[in-house]
């Protein structure tokens, strides 16, 4: 992909401030975005990539030709790449209420001059769709060919196709589910004790002090056991251990599985906030389609978007069941969709690392959607007068 | 089961402690332990059940009349029930490392009058069950006719059957593994962490001050999401919030899930001591009952037990895929086994809540076994002298 530059879009300057879904306003907002490819004549080649919790704008390429590594998914986004930069116009922003260069906690209250730590208001889903809506208006596209991701990020696709219908031609939700179950909720909420605790957290005020990184590791090292899997962790590490002597009997980390997590938990905290973290699991647990609607059917029911719908067989944190509920739902609505349940070990990881079994159905799915796009603007256009 | 009460035998005085599997030594060593039922004349009626993590030596039956609750399985051990105290001898005592009146962390280490802390040894499954034989011997038991557990205390069945063969007739693991697997080590690792990230921890030295509370809560939490299901979750709370109201939009428990676990995490800390958390989760993780023996079949040999295994459909903590591990290494070395996959949505859980679904099967091959140790004692009392 080469070098690529991220850029920032401002809007809802008070005292046009953005209405979120809790009722409480936030403004002005900034989103961290980045592009690949170009638009064609028309704007109608553009793709939306969101990410996941732990992701940012950064999806391709590198910023500068010495980083040691390039974008989260740039196996998948690319010249000739499943996202063929050559034939799309692809588009990814930092959600908000992230802590990568989009309006979050971390960032600076303009009404106070200090970072709103928890006086940031709770965003939801919805909300990180709405404000990409304006930045996809303000690009000057009206309708995505695609709005694509995994995880979190494909609960966005789904929420961009509810709420902007007509916007969006093919919707590709990955290893996601229609609402956050209750036993992510409870292992979310685990992870946000483990921060709470932390005594740096401090109520989210330790901006310019020690900050908790303790409870972030470990709020991170649970997730990441639910991002792999046991079969995943029997290949990698079994129960070997760290030095390939006895058993040490002591508290230390010991077995090679300890460690890994261990090196995930910290690093994470080296390039995450942890009031980032509450707020962006909590836009999770918050999650369910049918919010507004009273039920799955009626809220798929207002889209016009197609469907792509991928699960991967061993993962436990967005299982293929759930996938499958959403098949169910856009089928019994008389949606168009093709799902598939991709084998893999990989647990939900497989999203970012299995991208060679899903590559060619991406792209076949793509270039049928921009088909099919080109068919109708070319019959609209050359529509007799009546 | 009526009221019954804890005992108490101390034994390894030193200079004679006992050599623990690290090579350090730990004496005297107290166990708690609680009888039900009565030996029969030559005391073949005995079962030895144990107790896995948070378990104590109070299986059945009420300490005082006006007890609140019973045992923690008080539906399968008492009269008429599946570990029938009418015909027999049933013991359990409370771990080594545990704090349940055993000796473990919180113990006063009579060398310096103070609670052991983190200066109390290692232990592992081999010294808990190690630590048993010194009651069964002082009870004047030769063989057991069954030991019997679920979860940890499964580990503490087979390890017994391997460590002392030809000293239990039936051998019942129930929802256990031949050792530990590395998800369980990482969340077991994850828990610890917790708990050593409690300011309030302070390296093991909080006796007599605050306790580690809050980490040993979020340690619990984990390990509570871990017990149950997916489905359980989904049929007990759903999404459903705690107030019939809108959602709050705030960092409080919001979902009655959320509530539930920190019920869970917080009534824990009354009830258990944090060190004891991290050494008996160790013993945990140190569980590999090849140990020693180079492969699972070499210590599967040595055994001249029968076994009884169950496991149930919906446990991800100790999937039903080690205990076929388990079963089919016994079969390998042609040892009888009878093996049943319990049909339950309860997760690991299973074990305790659904004994109606094993207590026919329990009653079932209990009986057998008695009936072959009765026949057998027959033999060797009547053999013609050669």
């Amino acid at each position: 992909m080469g070098i690529v530059k991220t850029q920032h879009f401002t809007f809802a300057h008070p005292p046009n401030e953005m209405v979120l879904e809790s009722g409480r306003r936030l403004g002005p907002i900034t989103l961290a975005y980045e592009t690949y490819g170009r638009p064609d004549s028309r704007k109608s080649n553009a793709i939306l990539i969101f990410h996941a919790l732990s992701g940012d704008a950064h999806v391709a390429g590198k910023h500068r030709r010495g980083d040691p590594k390039p974008g989260w998914w740039d196996n998948m986004v690319g010249p000739g790449k499943a996202f063929d930069t050559d034939r799309y116009y692809v588009i990814c922003a930092n959600v908000i209420g992230g802590c990568k260069g989009s309006t979050g906690p971390s960032s600076i209250n303009p009404k106070t001059g200090k970072p709103y730590g928890l006086s940031f208001p709770m965003v939801t889903i919805r909300d990180m769709v709405k404000a990409q809506k304006e930045l996809i208006d303000h690009l000057g596209i009206h309708q995505l060919l695609a709005v694509v991701g995994g995880s979190m990020a494909g609960m966005q696709a789904l929420q961009w196709a509810i709420s902007y219908p007509g916007r969006v031609a093919l919707c590709i939700p990955i290893a996601t589910a229609t609402t956050q179950s209750p036993q992510n909720i409870a292992l979310d909420e685990v992870g946000r004790r483990a921060i709470m605790n932390d005594p740096n957290w401090n109520h989210g005020n330790y901006y310019g002090k020690k900050h908790p990184v303790n409870g972030l590791a470990v709020a991170r090292m649970i997730g990441h056991i639910t991002y792999l899997s046991d079969e995943t962790l029997r290949i990698k590490f079994g129960r070997r251990l760290q030095e390939k002597k006895r058993l040490s009997f002591s508290f230390k980390p010991e077995f090679q599985v300890e460690s890994y997590i261990h090196y995930k938990g910290e690093t994470f905290t080296k390039r995450f906030d942890a009031n980032s973290y509450l707020y962006i699991s909590k836009a999770i647990d918050y999650f369910d389609i049918s919010n507004g609607y009273g039920s799955l059917e009626t809220a798929l029911k207002t889209t016009k978007a197609k469907f792509l719908v991928f699960s991967f067989s061993s993962d436990w944190l967005y299982p293929p069941s759930e996938s499958e509920e959403l098949v169910g739902g856009l089928r019994g609505t008389n949606k168009e969709v093709a799902y598939y349940e991709i084998p893999s070990s990989y647990g939900h990881d497989a999203f970012l690392v299995e991208g060679e079994k899903i590559r060619h159905l991406v792209s076949y799915y793509l270039a049928h959607a921009r088909e099919i796009e080109r068919l109708e603007s070319y019959q609209i256009e050359n529509q007799p007068l009546s």
